[in-house]
């Protein structure tokens, strides 16, 4: 088993972020500045063809740190950020930036490539959070959550229902083909997330995959707007999700 | 013009609470204790067979009142709480038992019983709200949203649709049949909630609804579980909700 293998750090308004490796595996992990005490951990998944330190991954785990307290990982996903791309990955980029000019659907092609790479980072996350685990501010036994939309969500279904530390997962913005059968198997609190008027995932497809979650606890979230318009405040409804499902609360 | 006349007050943990009529019409209105600066005001509706005093309306009251220093109104609608039933409404009543004694669909019998219920209680509410706003606490060119599921939604809708001082609504759990074509014609921001396992309202009603609205910005939250089991958080998101939309914002 691999350890983490920290390479950097700084501090910036109460966060503290260190890069690390695991492996050849490289990411970012955000954590408050205060106190030893252990916290839970959202592991943070980043879109198609961004990385790490894409903004909205340094925005929704800055926000999940100072607002709860918690620790927030991301690692580049295979073929994305620091990561070198096998021929595969550039076929398949090719293909979609084909399909684009054409204007031709990228779903067929998105579906597949996300399904080949999510085989591998579903693989890499456990490996990621076997190491973090190790780390005493956080814990073996710890809560963990997982937050992923698009690419992240093909890679997040498969490992939130291999992955039992997994205990709430924030999903969205994808198609059903590969994931529906994958996702009846997933039984934890769910929110999911998905445009109305996304111009590549049609409407029906994006209710079928949150109509596939076994969870008994789930929330579908549909706003106005194309594929890229999801608006600000679903991040911050993310992050009370966390905290409502991570946190021990008081007996109500 | 008839105005609001204050028939009892009281303050409870920093709620003032003043029991009011406008003509026949009885409603409570909720305020924070404190200053004399005008504030927003949200119209709250209460659901079919409930009242002004109903636990939920009292709950949501105080989240608006407590968390953002609104102004809150509900008022008893035609044939509910304190107000008398006519014939038709008790026989519109007694068929609604008799469906649902027999597991017939309550659907035919409460969509054409809110309609006509939407007639009276539109013209209600814009009365009330007239009065409400000669109060200087309130005042006639503050911001005023409207917040109602289930019957309140019936009313709520072609509410909005006929005045524009509500410039936000929450609304939710209803059948389309008598409220597509008005919701149409509404363009103020939604947030729409619906029970993914309705027992009453299919599930493709609830979000054919949601789909008529014309609003640029609206959000559909669905959850699981039956009509019943509307999940307590959807309270407080639709707090959020006014609070983004009913309070002037410094610019972004």
């Amino acid at each position: 088993m691999r350890s983490v293998h920290f390479t950097a750090e700084s501090t910036t308004d109460g966060v503290v972020e260190r890069d690390f490796t695991v492996g050849e595996i490289p990411g970012v992990l955000w954590s408050p500045v205060s106190g030893p005490d252990r916290a839970p951990l959202v592991l943070l998944g980043h879109g198609g063809g961004t990385h790490k330190r894409w903004p909205a991954m340094t925005g929704r785990a800055r926000l999940l740190v100072t607002r709860c307290g918690f620790h927030v990982a991301c690692v580049d996903a295979p073929g994305h950020g620091d990561r070198p791309r096998t021929p595969h990955d550039e076929r398949e980029i090719a293909a979609l930036y084909r399909a684009r000019e054409a204007g031709e659907p990228e779903g067929p092609i998105v579906v597949r490539y996300n399904a080949h790479l999510a085989d591998r980072a579903v693989r890499e996350w456990r490996a990621t959070l076997d190491a973090l685990q190790e780390l005493p501010e956080i814990g073996a036994d710890g809560p963990v959550g997982y937050f992923g939309l698009n690419m992240a969500t093909a890679i997040g279904v498969p490992l939130t229902a291999a992955e039992p530390r997994i205990t709430a997962a924030v999903f969205g913005q994808h198609w059903p083909d590969a994931l529906a059968e994958t996702a009846r198997r997933i039984t934890v609190p769910v929110e999911f997330a998905l445009q109305w008027d996304d111009e590549h995932i049609p409407r029906e497809a994006g209710l079928a995959l949150f109509d596939a979650f076994a969870s008994k606890e789930k929330t579908l979230h549909a706003n106005a707007g194309g594929h890229k318009e999801l608006p600000r405040f679903e991040a911050e409804s993310a992050v009370r999700f966390f905290a409502r499902h991570l946190t021990r609360q008081p007996s109500a």
